[in-house]
């Protein structure tokens, strides 16, 4: 089977996706008969698209974002489209997350979904601020949608709750969803260095951005849990029906409290009933020490779904990097198109 | 949608399978817009068949096993077959597992599979010795099998390395995949007991069998990493190709020297490759006790997965009871069902 995909976003985790269907082309048509072939690349400055297939080789060597496109249209000049061609089978989108307008995506996946093409998202603004606008829109034209790049990427939380947990019913879903919130409260656990200090480390080893807000206010796991509950539990919430503290304001006295007693600060997300009301929580929390949620070291995220029928599941890990993000979009094309 | 199910085998986890799909059938309806009709069950001595459905509701106050078709068609007189009748779209399969002969459950398998019905198993020992034969024959007649109720059942391992790591290699598998053993494991640790106090009180409690030898010599635990190298790691191997040591032969001792390094014994199941050549192993081994492995308590299950491109993913939990193992029947049912 061949696919044809359209790249929406060329920055570190689009470049990887780039990296990662070149690299394992022959693994991908073995394992799963499917010959994924890389027809476009949309940027904010420019499109590339070539029909029989884009040189993934020379792309790769190419700058990220803009630059790249320009760069790749240089050598190969018929490829320039000042417009973005939407002429695929799916729409790999991974723009830059714009959890309060949704970002200039909303108008590509539109635009795909409208022309009958699958869609694979990694950036969460689009479904954060338009989930059920484009649910329906994607239910009319019978168009599959999957974003496990936009609720916790290589840690598999969607594929759990829809596929592992199909026939149970989910009574919470508790996690740890932001990697650099917990690199940093760990840090600060360690090490008996302040907030500032902690964030300090966090930028300058890439860990935490520059624009850090949406990460240290609790934004990014907002969207997170809130794509879970409204995928998994059947709400209809938007971001503002999540009630939201971030870790700004823990102290090195906070931390060393919880130390005392055993346990440690997690930025948790939240969503289990109160009153048979569905309540979505994002806070900074003691739990224990040696719990699992408590054992979340690094950046790394963890998660647990507690079912009727299950038990408590817990799913921890996953590589927090773009090839960890750009690996879970690759498996999301694969299930997308397994017959 | 409408399929129609046959169960093999009226243990505890057969009946709980009745009682669930009982429980659920408005709820499946609802969400999967799938009507599950349970037109038979097989047991040693006889068969019940219904066309149209047999009364659930009746059938759950039916005692466990033989005794339990006998007493129902005691009732429903015209239900009773002493033969199998295989007239349906899945066969659930959940006789006693037996993995040196693989059991009766073959032959009910095959002759399902001839007939075209998909196959849920729940039973390891069809899968341990005739894995190539039903998956080939499967593959023919183009019919669906799926196992996660003999792979740790509500701990969803077949899934995550079908459907989650998708387009990712696994490098290595490790997991604690027996819950009786880790159960007797962490009691010995916790109350400074010989294995022999442990394993009584495990089978006082009900969470050891009488006949315990499969789970106690790492017979069970050695069958589940069989099946998942062999679905997920492309290995062709039988149940003599794994290197099993079970824990009848962990002192008190032992257990004491793990503590002063501050790790747990913990029954490990791996594969892994050495020299390129992938390698199957049980045996009780040392871990740090604040790992994520050292720390599944109780008789809970967990495993992790190492990947090229999502790293490690860890999925530890899920109920080790014959409701958690039907659960994972039914969520296998959903998905084999699903458009």
């Amino acid at each position: 089977m061949i696919k044809r995909v359209i790249l929406a976003g060329f920055g570190n985790v689009g470049k990887e996706f780039v990296k990662l269907i070149d690299e394992k082309r022959l693994y991908i048509r073995e394992k799963y008969d499917l010959d994924l072939i890389l027809c476009g690349v949309l940027e904010k400055e420019g499109c590339i698209f070539e029909d029989g297939g884009i040189d993934t080789s020379y792309l790769i060597n190419c700058p990220l974002g803009s630059q790249g496109v320009l760069k790749y249209t240089e050598h190969y000049k018929e490829s320039y489209y000042n417009y973005p061609v939407l002429e695929g089978d799916i729409l790999i989108e991974c723009t830059q997350s714009n959890v309060k307008t949704g970002g200039p995506s909303i108008n590509y996946i539109i635009n795909s979904i409208n022309r009958g093409m699958d869609i694979v998202m990694l950036s969460k603004g689009a479904l954060a601020t338009n989930f059920n606008q484009l649910m329906e829109l994607a239910g009319k034209k019978d168009v599959k949608i999957k974003y496990s790049g936009a609720t916790a990427a290589a840690l598999p939380t969607m594929d759990l709750g829809v596929y592992s947990l199909a026939g149970a019913k989910i009574i919470s879903i508790t996690g740890v969803l932001n990697g650099t919130t917990n690199y940093i409260l760990n840090r600060m656990f360690e090490e008996n260095i302040s907030f500032e200090q902690a964030l300090k480390e966090a930028v300058e080893k890439g860990i935490a951005e520059r624009e850090n807000s949406m990460d240290i206010d609790g934004i990014d796991s907002a969207s997170k849990i809130l794509l879970l509950a409204n995928s998994l539990m059947n709400s209809n919430y938007s971001l503002e029906d999540v009630v939201i503290k971030g870790i700004r304001d823990i102290s090195k006295e906070d931390i060393l409290e919880a130390k005392n007693e055993n346990k440690v600060i997690k930025l948790l997300c939240k969503a289990y009933y109160k009153d048979e009301k569905l309540v979505l929580e994002v806070s900074p929390e003691k739990v224990h020490a040696n719990s699992l949620l408590g054992s979340i070291n690094g950046s790394n995220k963890g998660v647990v779904f507690n079912t009727d029928t299950m038990g408590e599941i817990y799913l921890i890990g996953g590589a927090s990097n773009p090839r960890g993000a750009a690996a879970a979009a690759l498996k999301d094309v694969i299930n997308l198109c397994r017959k």
